[in-house]
């Protein structure tokens, strides 16, 4: 089945382990309709998702997003995913994907029909956008308050913000501010001036040989991508920190970069129309070893 | 067609007169599956929505509810919708309902499927749950964190404050901290300490004859069902105030509800585990009127 396809998945309990896991998945044409209108995710934004990248037939970083997504389900109490059955779900698209190209992978645990039984699970697969061009020619982001003080999570997790929910509009929103600012991307920062992260990337900064990104709290999304590349600078012997950063910090840095499954690493090229300081090696060397197949 | 029951609306030009809107509605099992996976609705929980009472074959508030779907359209930069079209579909949906009992219609208008042409809209019918007891008993409430400062709304409008979203993820989890702590409901406080609203409706307080609800902002939806009981209570003589509240002074209040368009006006008979002043014949007053025909 060629892209887009959607496979819908019958959620089993944590702990079950089938030998096959194949016959709780039912493959449904995308442009059809699969989903009731009574579904929580669709009525209330409510349930989960992860969003891998799949190049030349690897899907990247399986076992981060699916421990993501486990942690997710803790924070909104949805029923834990069954890890191994999603493991399957994904290989299972990716048997019937191309073996070469660039596509995402769609991962969505909702909680089910309003007064239903059980979630609602779905996997989602489609070619990925052409960002060739982004990753050489980075884009222009704004700063945008996301009115959380440093420190909300901690002590509100109701606001569930370390979790990717279905509640992004938001998010969408912002990326709209951005256009309408003649930007490509926003950065959202707290109400006391902290950078968070990107509606849909993490934000990762470089002062000469030091990279840094900000400590991951209940408020920020740990990014697997993010995560990924740390990992591998500090492999090469760099400094690679999570801390607090400042805006002032940010706009005074020596690169900075926002980082997520599918796009990759871009470069933030102007923030809050100031022109930054790029660094184009180092950008390319980034995405060279996210396009590798990584576990 | 008995509830419940779902139209799928094809979205008019706001302009856009026909004289007949039913051919642009298709009814659809409310059991089957009537929404393709790429929804934003279910995606990024992007889209609006409005709940409608209906009392013995009466929608209530309809234009009021189809003014403030309008607002958050615009608020969420989604096409500006067809109000004669939702007006026409909600008598639709009148018809085919019985004409005595309390029903629910829900309107939802989605940015529609991701790159698709088009926004996609339904409205869902269904019977309103027993409120009888609660509208009597009154429900135990807990205050929660917004997390947001007086004010955020204002300068942040990407925050979407004041629109009714379906990301409505946090409002879900909030009531599970309210079970948690042994409560019913939530009022949601600014985090400098003023009252907001509740996650599904607004928040009323009486000292002595005056009323008050929490000034109108763009950090709050703006109440239908106390709208409309605001104007009930200022023709009747009373006074009826938007100002701000804080919630010291909603501890010390002679009573307080909480009023949404279906479950009508509950008191609050306890607020962070203490009892709270209540006013049984004001509540059963406010329900008598708000059991009416109201246009």
């Amino acid at each position: 089945m060629p892209p887009p396809f959607t496979l819908l998945i019958d959620p089993l309990p944590a702990d079950a382990a089938p030998a096959d896991f194949s016959s709780t998945f039912t493959e449904v044409d995308a442009s059809a309709p699969a989903l009731r209108v009574g579904e929580l995710s669709t009525q209330r934004g409510d349930g989960i998702f992860e969003t891998l990248g799949v190049v030349d037939g690897h899907a990247q970083e399986v076992g981060p997003h699916l421990a993501r997504l486990k942690h997710s389900a803790e924070i909104c109490e949805l029923p834990i995913p069954n890890l191994a059955q999603w493991g399957a779900a994904i290989s299972f698209a990716i048997e019937n994907l191309p073996k070469s190209g660039e596509f995402s992978i769609k991962l969505v645990l909702s909680r089910g029909v309003e007064a239903g039984p059980a979630p609602t699970a779905w996997l989602h697969a489609t070619v990925a956008p052409s960002y060739g061009h982004v990753r050489e020619a980075g884009v222009r982001v704004v700063t945008l308050d996301r009115g959380y003080a440093r420190g909300t999570a901690e002590h509100a997790p109701w606001l569930l913000l370390g979790a990717k929910t279905l509640s992004y509009a938001v998010n969408m929103a912002a990326l709209r501010e951005a256009t309408r600012r003649g930007a490509d991307d926003t950065i959202f920062v707290t109400s006391d001036g902290y950078v968070m992260e990107g509606p849909t990337s993490s934000v990762i900064i470089r002062h000469g040989d030091a990279f840094a990104t900000p400590a991951p709290s209940g408020a920020i999304l740990h990014g697997t991508t993010q995560q990924s590349l740390f990992e591998h600078l500090r492999g090469e012997g760099h400094v690679a920190d999570y801390r607090d950063i400042s805006v002032a910090e940010l706009r005074a840095v020596d690169a900075a970069w926002l980082v997520s499954s599918v796009r990759l690493a871009v470069a933030v090229t102007e923030l809050d129309s100031r022109a930054m300081k790029t660094d184009a090696s180092t950008t390319a060397a980034f995405n060279r070893f996210l396009m590798l197949p990584r576990g």
